[in-house]
């Protein structure tokens, strides 16, 4: 075990490869479906929605390793490869035998992890001559993030912000247009998606599930301009494993290997991205990590969704997957994790918590603001909402080793800051947010019609 | 020359001791005045004001050399070495052959550079028993820094914050609120400097020199209380040298030493922090770089200032300073890089200024917002709109080098990132900022009082 603090990288050590855990999965995940044939899709009719290789990606059952772009990774370079630290603050705040690492994410120009789906993503549209993309975002770290790998590459980019969070988030906008984005506040008079939403409730602010369709509306319907997605889908969780293959590095620098490895979770991207690389060697090697996904109460997909064939938007555009879902039409509490505001996990989580090779744990909003600021307090750096929820599970395996006596090794992502959502913590600190506890009778009238698996 | 973009070093590398600059310069600071008795002050004159060490430090004329505490080097770990960056983006949108760097001290927790004095000074407090700290902050970014730091050593701080600030930076003032510190907004009720000045002008949105003044006077009429200040002091440009001492090392690694040295310009730290360990090359090795200072157009206190001793702070509590000085009752414009709104320049800048050993360049509103933007799309990393004075300055210098066909190396201090300071970027796209030259007129009037030296 070393006394540094954190574990430092160097450009070299950016992985070559994306890890693909597809072909290590005991049980396949089921393929996704056309939603009006019924039938499985292909990699060719999803062509026309994403770029070529991003749907190649999302159907590749085959290899386990998919090489990064040089493109791709001279961009990583800009933040990349992220700090592995040992939390030797929080520890001692807990006071817990447990080792405690975190791999921070939150470094990256737009502060959090989901630059590593952007930047692939906007190579393939740029590769294949693509103009324009459009895309959705919730609380704003996607949009943000897309909005720099677009002007990155020279590609236009409208992004649909849900209507609350444009005019909640003003800097997160302000964000997006500095990168040269179009921000448009969904739902909006610019699709028939849009508009149906307009006219039946004039005051709708906007859901995520409204936004992608909005999005992949226009992008349909827009020459040579392609849809990117920032979470649920393989190919992003694929993109996401620079994490975990980093972290991997910067473990045996440590001398230590995790026994518990943690993400918040909210479509899976950074859960995935921190997970699969370390999973591989329970698969492959024998080894016993736990794996615990940490999603907010107000949204238990994982722990009391159904695994059924469900859309992933609210008009239902997309194909089906095979999720385990809380329903498509399954509106989760304002609360301020935006970005753990959907209702479905992707199908490759979805089959491993099926198949109990992962955990899941949910957290209540206010045990999260409070794991959040002992984390502030205890090493230096403000967490986003969505992390702080990795950071409560984390806690709370800390303080089980503690009660246990253990010397335990947890590991959790650090999915990014929370310097732009200050907002949130004033309402805690004030003493405003409250926990939601969603009702059994809500999840079993949204996901009634749903055909189980 | 090597091809990586980024430079990154191991937390041993993190240097052991600061570089004073005093004792290498060929004409020495005058010393600080008792502003009642107008003698030259000793160390022990400031030990009821700031910590001991902070003190000592202040004074030291002769060693070249000061250790860094190991407990400082270990908090520095948390972010530090930050990475030196060469930007090829910039450089591609410029299509100039010279090279340019950037050391990205934006990397740090609170976003900015000012984390590496606020943790020395936090500990020099701790290390003599104290236990209470007061401050002032103008736009939010040193009182963050010292809200972390004092939350790492147990120190209960109270942080003066400008008033138009903390009513139009919301963000900022609850990050320090999240470390747990204390926030008043200045002017207050609680220090007579405050209540003088509210009774005057009961609509006084404050200044920094009237929160500096609140902050002094809090600390002198508290048991076990210190003050502490983010700029302008030798000891706090001292704890900055951080930032040049490593990227010197990485300057090394990337097989190239710069013609240019860039810092915006405040009071002083992130300018001193990045210039003087490559400027002691220049007074000891005939090395001939050149260090620009980029100052706002708005508070030219470099280029159009007066060489004469004035107070730091608005209501006359601090000692006099040997400064290039717009006066202590200026008012600079209301300009959106908050941190570079301050009268005068620290007693050594200010003697390296007139002994023409740096230069300055004024850097109008406009053109810092321009060129925030243009690195934006270039680098992915948005700017702080005090860090953007300093890229404008490198732009220029870029630009210059292409119109003379130079391969020229410029290295510039990215001290910040922007991501809490969307509101100005938003009303630099909507056309709503505008540049501000000082008429002489102003100036005069502001220095007339004062004594020349």
């Amino acid at each position: 075990m070393s006394e540094s603090k954190k574990f430092i990288l160097q450009e070299k050590d950016i992985p070559q490869a994306w890890f693909n855990i597809i072909p290590s999965m005991p049980v396949k995940p089921l393929p996704m479906l056309n939603p009006s044939t019924g039938e499985p899709l292909k990699a060719e009719d999803l062509y026309p929605l994403f770029s070529k290789e991003a749907a190649d990606q999302e159907m590749n059952f085959s290899d386990s390793w998919i090489e990064i772009p040089e493109p791709v990774r001279e961009l990583y370079k800009i933040w990349r490869p992220t700090p592995l630290v040992r939390a030797r603050g929080l520890e001692k705040a807990l006071d817990t035998p447990a080792h405690i690492y975190f791999k921070n994410e939150s470094v990256s120009p737009v502060g959090s992890h989901k630059l590593n789906s952007a930047i692939p993503q906007a190579f393939y549209c740029k590769q294949q001559g693509v103009t324009n993309v459009t895309t959705e975002t919730g609380a704003g770290q996607w949009g943000a993030a897309l909005s720099m790998a677009c002007k990155m590459f020279g590609l236009e980019l409208a992004v649909y912000m849900v209507k609350i969070s444009y005019n909640q988030k003003p800097y997160r906008r302000s964000i997006m247009q500095t990168y040269g984005a179009e921000v448009i506040a969904s739902p909006s008079m610019s699709t028939r998606a849009g508009r149906d939403i307009i006219t039946a409730h004039p005051n709708y602010q906007g859901s995520l599930g409204t936004a992608i369709s909005e999005a992949v509306e226009l992008a349909m319907s827009t020459p040579n301009c392609k849809y990117a997605l920032g979470s649920v889908l393989n190919h992003v969780a694929l993109h996401q494993t620079v994490i975990g293959l980093e972290a991997e590095k910067q473990m045996e620098m440590a001398g230590e290997y995790p026994d518990t490895v943690i993400g918040c979770f909210g479509g899976g991207s950074n859960f995935s991205g921190i997970s699969f690389p370390f999973l591989r060697h329970n698969l492959h090697d024998g080894y016993k990590t736990r794996f615990i996904a940490a999603e907010p109460a107000s949204c238990p997909k994982l722990t009391r969704g159904v695994f059924s064939y469900d859309y992933g938007d609210e008009a239902g555009y997309t194909p089906m997957i095979p999720m385990l879902t809380l329903g498509h039409n399954f509106s989760p509490a304002n609360i301020h994790a935006g970005g753990l505001r959907y209702h479905g996990a992707g199908a490759v989580v979805s089959r491993l918590r099926e198949d109990k090779i992962i955990d899941a744990v949910d957290i209540p909003q206010l045990e999260s603001f409070n794991a959040a600021t002992v984390f502030a307090k205890a090493e230096g750096i403000i967490p986003a909402p969505e992390s702080a929820h990795a950071i409560a599970a984390a806690i709370r395996e800390a303080l089980s080793a503690k009660e246990a006596g253990e010397k335990k090794v947890i590991l959790f992502n650090l999915s990014g800051h929370g310097l732009i959502d200050m907002t949130a913590y004033d309402r805690y600190f004030a003493g405003d947010l409250s926990n939601y506890e969603v009702p059994d009778s809500e999840i079993e009238a949204n996901t009634a019609s749903l055909k189980k698996i």
